[in-house]
């Protein structure tokens, strides 16, 4: 029985959950994920030269897709998916059919906590998924519905019972996520502190998403778990999560649904290259002083009561306000339909089972 | 030359911080706290019975106030400290003439961090406090300002400088803040989990404000940290830090301050009676549904451009929005004047140096 438990605990949920991957290189990070991630079933997104051949360690359930895949599936919205960008892990949560996706870098690896026990990503993703967040109103010992820990005085009673978790965005030690000019000024920095929190981000805060070690409710949240038009052909790479982040988090906000930040961490084991990086992203760096602004003031209709359907409000309102920034605002609205189009074409409305907002 | 620079980093800013403790009892808890207190000055203030003698530990600079004192000093505005309640501590934040307070419950004690190290409470309040804030967009690892961190990609430079912290909010180990019904039904958690962080409370975001272990700036906020009209003769308890909280809160988004909670830990030894903490906050409990959403959907005029004029401005609304919960709150807020009245007597405004928002 014990022994039962432990090997569900393992792996929580196997059967609902689709581990999402991009990469331009054979996969050999995954050899020591084994232990927790070999009853999942993987979603690769092969980036950049088709031709090029993605080793999977042995023993894994998967699908791969690369370019030509791409282009095949999706015929002429094709281009709404990034090339050269890790951005191209979006078409996976697209293809899938699980209720839960979870999305890592193949530079990342298993983290151990303080007392040297290595960390169960999928698990801790899981439980904060599971478990209700609390957007209205800030908990000071973080998440109540962890072991240990609930609601301290002052927290009004209506609201304990939360709203139903969409995003679980989990951290890295080693190497943080920095963008080029931190990277260039704070070349040795690593992040050492291990802090045991989950906590949920509040409504009406926005935060930046990073890619790197994500899950999220496919249902509820996928539409708008878009990751933009970066990479080649493109002016800007390296905002492909953030775009999305802040997006989620809008369309979260107004369906009411929770986000929430912190646990599980990943060992993120190497510096992208900061040149390199502030080539990719120094027209971001720019643009973001006016995607924040436009995140945080927009307001989504009441008509809007699926992600999807706030997702092509949002791309009408990105078109309106951002093209006066740059044109090529125009260009991403315009991807963020063929997106939701080709999102419905691949994921059609069971009909009684679009899951609206409360 | 090191053992100075450790001699002023075990006690900064002596000169700039009065320590506000509420008691009816002797401090011997404060032998313990000797090695990070006893160089700063103590405002005692005597609850209960004005004849009882409060025994305090040798060596250590204070003053101390019982209710006759305060009688004698605020005359007939003395009413609005609270009697038989810790409320009765905001008494000691009118008569200090520091620039920070920090404040502590005589049943809180040194805590050790995960390594073991006894927490030096003040040295980690003043960072807190002397560093600034980040209310306006989410930093995925929390204070940016603190060593071996900063702002992650995707966090707009704009926003980089933050806001002047007000206050700093620390939590406990050991005996959680909960509420009667929940002491009632988890009798036996404790907080075991040092979560090693500290983050900005988002601007137009509410939480629990404790006052075991907390420390603000008094010069921004002082007059808006009023612990209203709690313990004998009135109808509520233990809300007299929720009351400032919420308050202080709202007049820190207001005037642009920043509210960190997190670290420094202390170590909370006692839990209160619940039954008898029932008895006291069973209004409260009712209340809160009333008072948390009348602090979220205020909005202050710019002409309250300091914290005092913030606060006689609350205490405007109080009367009209929440006298129709009960007609308790008409008497708060009459309190609220006379705080305000009595702040201003025994702090004069000098010419020029009142503090304004930004």
């Amino acid at each position: 029985m014990n022994q039962l438990f432990s090997s569900i605990e393992a792996a929580p949920l196997k059967e609902d959950v689709d581990i999402v991957i991009p990469t331009i290189r054979s996969l050999d990070f995954l050899e020591q994920w084994r232990p927790f991630l070999k009853h999942y079933h993987l979603i690769i997104v092969q980036d950049g030269d088709p031709s090029i051949n993605i080793r999977v360690p042995e023993g894994y359930d998967y699908e791969l897709y690369n370019r030509n895949d791409i282009n095949r599936i999706l015929g002429p919205r094709a281009n709404c998916i990034s090339y050269k960008d890790g951005g191209c892990r979006c078409f996976g949560f697209m293809v899938s059919k699980k209720k839960y996706i979870y999305t890592i870098d193949d530079d990342c690896f298993v983290a151990k906590d303080p007392s040297g026990k290595e960390i169960n990503v999928i698990a801790q993703h899981i439980k904060n998924l599971e478990t209700p967040s609390t957007p209205h109103y800030f908990n000071t010992l973080y998440d109540p519905f962890r072991d240990g820990t609930d609601f301290v005085r002052g927290y009004p009673f209506s609201l304990r019972e939360g709203v139903t978790t969409a995003i679980s965005h989990g951290l890295w030690l080693n190497i943080p996520d920095y963008d080029a000019p931190t990277q260039l000024v704070k070349p040795r920095e690593r992040n050492i502190r291990y802090v045991d929190a989950v906590m949920t981000i509040p409504k009406g805060v926005l935060y930046p998403m990073c890619g790197m070690n994500l899950a999220f409710n496919r249902e509820l949240i996928g539409p708008a778990m878009y990751f933009g038009l970066m990479g080649e052909g493109q002016p800007i790479s390296r905002y492909d999560d953030m775009w999305a982040g802040w997006a989620a988090k809008v369309v979260c906000d107004h369906l009411g649904f929770g986000v929430k930040t912190g646990l599980p961490y990943v060992w993120h084991s190497k510096a992208s290259n900061p040149f390199v990086n502030l080539k990719k992203e120094h027209k971001g760096l720019h643009w973001q002083e006016e995607m924040v602004p436009f995140f945080q003031n927009l307001r989504l209709s009441k008509e809007s009561d699926t992600a999807a359907k706030c997702y092509m409000e949002l791309s009408k309102m990105t078109k309106e306000k951002l093209t006066e920034v740059d044109p090529y605002f125009e260009n991403l609205a315009d991807a963020m339909v063929a997106w939701i189009e080709a999102w419905e074409e691949l994921n059609p409305p069971v009909d009684g089972k679009d899951v609206k907002a409360k």
